[in-house]
């Protein structure tokens, strides 16, 4: 039998993995810093949190349900404790629906939000990478605060 | 037969799809700020693209080899084309290296750099998270110094 480079359990388990690392770098930053800090313009890591989770919940339940959704960023939390739960559902929800994409169904297309067509393994890599970006770029928030980020390969 | 969720060819075109991308970002730094600017007492980002070259074309040796090596993360660039020079060779040889990982060695561990014991596609996954982390932290470099960078989707 051909051994599989990465299961779905994998890569299930390395998502949840990139969660649980961005969930302690939401707990590192200071309440206020969190909603306004920001350098050169860009959104301060609160708003990158709420386009994370305008995507992965909502797009699993789109593949999952096969109904088109529309991409909606805005915040539902107002305090970091409201984050921080926000994130704790969805890593149950997420727990939930990832099983129901079938081993067949990654390799096949999916148009999402109404305008990206590519292959289901292709979005799922896309939310991680994108979560991976955003997490980059507060570590430099979290450094520029004089504050020690956790560990980059503390993802478990 | 059982459809793979992510094919070895899917992995290598992905990860140099983010290569890709990474090296549009190096494009982008004036040469003194690609050395010197940083933020917060973090590395400026030629020291993270070492980084990242010590990672790629030494890892892929000694798995293909089942050599044991050591980290070096000194550069062996002094100026942006001889980094662009250096990524591009890392590029060919990533092309060659890659395809000499059986599907069966992805699911195996190896020790690498003689002290992180994970499975190979462990291993190859932290080199593409590493490297989206850095270059997040460089967009924001980019952001800071009034440099529009690339598009984050352009991995292709």
């Amino acid at each position: 039998m051909k051994t599989e480079i990465l299961s779905k359990q994998d890569l299930l388990k390395y998502w949840q993995g990139q969660r649980s690392l961005t969930r302690k770098v939401i707990e590192a930053f200071p309440e206020s810093d969190l909603f306004n800090f920001s350098i050169g313009g860009m959104r301060p890591f609160a708003a990158m949190c709420s386009e994370l989770i305008g995507i992965a919940v909502p797009s699993l339940t789109s593949i999952t349900t096969n109904k088109p959704i529309k991409l909606d960023e805005k915040s539902k939390f107002t305090t970091k404790e409201e984050l921080l739960m926000q994130w704790d559902n969805d890593t149950a929800n997420i727990n939930a629906l990832f099983p129901k994409i079938s081993d067949a169904q990654f390799q096949q297309r999916f148009v999402l939000f109404g305008e990206y067509d590519f292959k289901i393994q292709q979005h799922l890599f896309y939310f991680i990478d994108n979560e991976i970006h955003h997490r980059g770029q507060a570590y430099v928030y979290l450094r520029a605060l004089g504050i020690e980020p956790p560990f980059f390969w503390e993802t478990l």
